[in-house]
């Protein structure tokens, strides 16, 4: 099985990381992708920087589709372009947010979710509306850690993250923790071992939850809303985003 | 890995099949292992039926703790005794309609249940609710089907189930199904070729489900409401479940 | 009017104390008969402890319908087995956590529960959500009293009681209280008075919700989810819990 | 006990029939008072026709706590200026609405609303809304009746309410109904007998519920929202309204 | 343009700010008409003042009817009267609570609403609920002012609501703010300097709001819900309220 | 005043089509700039499109905000990139799904969507929901016309688009209707004449809030999660869009 781990920042270590994350835990036989777009932000930490990582995130869809790949994850706790994406893919496409949020319910009665800077908190809150896991989501707290300090060697992030993870397990009354951030998935195991929860980190489950769909045959449905786009031209500097029209595809 | 999958009900006819379809989708080094318990209702399509399928249900959860499994399914489709089993367990368990509904949520925008009697429609309801997946539920279909019809070789089980699935299709508009009772386990390949949409069987999704987080270390938070349960006795018929105090447990 | 009261744990002193709180403010005609389950847990304070309670319960309703009683209510706050107990019924079965969220809110603006023990919260919450209760409830709180301690005569329960009450309502803009165990019954008058705001008993609520039903002829209705279970074989253990098909019933 | 039944209209012979239910029901104990006020509209069927008949209404509250009341109740099923008499009354005071839907709730998984005008239904969903009964009620239908019909002896409004009752059990999937008009409160039996499902007329149930409340102690709480109105002047033609300030009033 | 102002209270001084307030935003071509009713409170601080101002309030909307008015605004924060005076007027009807949650959730994330009483904060997340505007609504905090307080030169009024604004973003998580009084309109430019976010006065919102359904020629709808309410005979006091029939009115 | 509308597909017709529309409710003092954007889909009928469409809609902001304009409508029904749009701007933004249901909601009890295909209610609804309005939406309703045949002259668009528009109000209990694409902003008033309810489209409905906010002074809040986004690197095709550091953007 081959699984594309889409980091949709263009900062090649954190994908490195993330790729090292992902192999720990695919099944023998998975075969782990782990790349970043030729276009977009160097991290991803607002609405601004999701937008202009969503296109260099559509292509690798679209080359993936082209090589045949079993699923995708999106390793931006953002997940962003996650229903365009499941437009262009026959493949199931899976968020790191939406995973994490997913898996810890399952395991918690409910969780806090920690995250790099404030002003990303109302997306988070957003997506836990959207996946339906609001009702689980004791609180979304952050560290304020800027997504690329965390692959600063000297970086006191792991001890921030930790502290607000206590935090989180003593005012918030959850009992679980999700990591807001794809860059947090190398501290995963440490936080859980010290802190003595459940703590789930996106990366690991969005492989996971890819993988048991692609065993199970379950792909992205193409009845309705998640049928493949319309073809049409794209104009100027996107022209190359261009679609054929789907008979064109289909043949 | 030991995957215990617990079918609710006394029939064994059913619980053989459950293991089987769970074997089909496990990963190579798992081991499944299906149980009907020691007592209980023959079929479940009631509250009563449910309430009374639990202590059995939580005595084999018990047992497994002590033999030592790494994940629990409860193959029912009302999920009966979940809270229960998670507080009995430190490894994790996940219900085959919990399984079902968030599988479907990542491969569709919406899904239908069909289940098999209409009274079960509310339970169907409330489950989707408490995991957060009401707003993934377009509708919940019964086809009128007794539970042990779909044990009988000879029934028109499967033409009903799949006539209840197009119309869902065709009505709801939903773009993925899920099967609302474990006995239809063995249907869900065929239904899903002929329908052309995600069909999700909830003994499947939960079989790697429990494999995803007994993987990824993810067990059952025991800091809150899901803590081990305070030892007490247990009087009169019942008097077996009683449990040893907490501190004689951890000896 | 007969009102069968059935404290669902198998504590006699607590069985006594809440059928004497039931007759206290019964109307002049209504027999209050309060039982406890032949079977189950000492106290219920975990999901496991409800899950024992519903056998011995049920037995009870079952009971109560061959005698011809006019209501029943379940008096233990976490409502065990309401749904199977309806279906058996066909007179109103009213729970505690139930009714004393029901008449709270016909009086105050929001309420606050104070219960035992922190674990229990989740499902007074759940019960919240599932009466149409929760917009009304302000907060849950926890005395971390073990159920049992209310019944020990020596014990300082009330004064613990009455300070989370205060905490209650300083601190979560409620104007009304409910008191989140059927143990706590016989102070309920007593913390009305100091603290000057309405508080809620649930076995007194509910008795006077099951007469008030009773009073207009409204049983539980048979139409739907409530009618009485398919008849059919349980094992084991629970052999004695076998339902004779509903054409024999109705014989 | 004293429990005073507020018809909001100023039509006499509903008041009468209300009266009349409510005595049908009420405790040996209990002298029902029924009134209509001195001004007002003949009948309620628009937000207009409410916010006009909440003066009326307020003065029989205000006269009602001169006179010692223990409790009132609001007959017309827009539940007219409950939180204002609320506020005038230390008695409990419960709506129509409000009392139908919560006694409906616990005889049934889910009810239909059967009222008089189209017009009307924004507000019934706005009152299940408040009451937390939203998600109880199924339906909420009208019989294009105009209120004062149904005062008319020859009129075949039993007939089309009893249609568009069997209407709301066969499309609704409800299992109970709530009768939406003070003015039906004479059908209720009758329409129960012939539909074998709970049908719940506010007024009786209203009449249990403030017992209730009464026999329990419960008023309303006077430490939030409900408090005593400030006193200040009305002006106009609506000077004697005019509140004295809460220390006059406690004197 | 004619826009008509209803300062639901009877106190002229705040119905002439509140028309200063409008006047400075009004387009060129409006006419700003401020009145107060001739009947009613003096402030408006609770249900009960609420309840006696509608009549009061929709004696102006007929006199605006008739003569010929483009649009209302009620300008209260508890928007009383509103669904009766939509039905009223064929012109468009807006509160000036609902306008300000509307403009202040078009330029934050969420807003906190700072309003005068804590006993009116009830009515003010219930309209928050009721103009779908909960979810931008972070907080409701009153300053424990009186109403008419606003209203006097010496008082400290502008440095206590001041204060409880800082307070709510220090601690809300809020970033944009909506003024609870129609009497603090004239502090809002002042506020919004000091704070450094959007400060939304609800008196000068629904100006703007009003002025733009009018252009765009959207009136109330006349089909369902607020459709002219039926003619019928108003008794005692409030005779003067009588409608005729609609078939006159249409005359 | 200057207001700048974004067309965001690149179809030259419908730009000019909405600055025509926009053109004729604004007011006297207002210039109106419609632009496309120079990259991008020529229409946007999927997440695919509007994922596409976000890019250039950023840099006609970021255009925007150097020019001085006072405000923008996002003039595509599913509000692409308001969120990032918001973070670039300190003028309001507004999108044309949020403007027309915000006024719809003033007019009418509930509205019904009348938009192009079906594939794109899914993303009406979770706008809806966003903003608060999905209480008042009643229905979202596809006529199944690809949005550049809107742009046809010979087609039969308006007889589609009224025909879905009756069958809304007859079937969907809504009394006001929501045009739910800006290629239809020139049908709105014949629709309305036609239809006899209001009739809202995006197009005009946000022009008049944003000349509303920009009139009170009301900008996009700068304090939380729409700050301008911190500045960074943006690699490959997409390098235009590197932001320079706030401190730079400041000078």
């Amino acid at each position: 099985m081959k699984i594309k781990i889409i980091n949709p920042n263009t900062t090649a270590s954190m994908t490195a990381k993330i790729g090292a994350a992902a192999r720990a835990v695919a099944r023998p036989g998975t075969e782990i992708l782990a790349v970043s777009p030729a276009m977009g932000p160097v991290s991803i930490e607002s609405h601004y920087d999701e937008a202009l990582a969503v296109p260099g995130l559509l292509q690798e869809i679209a080359a993936g589709e082209r090589a045949g790949v079993d699923g995708y994850v999106i390793a931006c706790f953002g997940d962003p372009g996650l229903d365009a994406a499941r437009e262009l893919a026959r493949a199931p496409v899976v968020g790191i947010a939406q995973a994490a949020m997913h898996l810890a319910s399952l395991v918690g009665s409910s969780f806090s979710v920690v995250t790099t800077l404030s002003r990303t908190k109302g997306q988070a809150w957003h997506l836990a509306e959207r996946y339906g896991m609001k009702r689980f989501c004791a609180n979304v707290r952050a560290c304020e850690l800027p997504v690329l300090e965390l692959e600063q060697p000297g970086s006191n992030a792991r001890r921030r993250i930790l502290d607000e993870c206590r935090r989180a397990l003593d005012e918030d009354g959850s009992d679980a923790l999700v990591l807001g951030c794809a860059g947090m998935a190398d501290l995963c195991q440490d936080l859980a071992q010290a802190l003595g929860v459940p703590v789930v980190d996106g990366v690991t489950a969005a492989v996971q939850l890819v993988e048991s769909l692609a065993t199970l045959g379950l792909r992205t449905s193409k009845r309705g809303e998640l049928a493949a786009p319309p073809g049409k031209p794209m104009r100027g500097l996107l022209q190359p985003f261009t679609l054929p029209s789907p008979d064109l595809r289909a043949a």
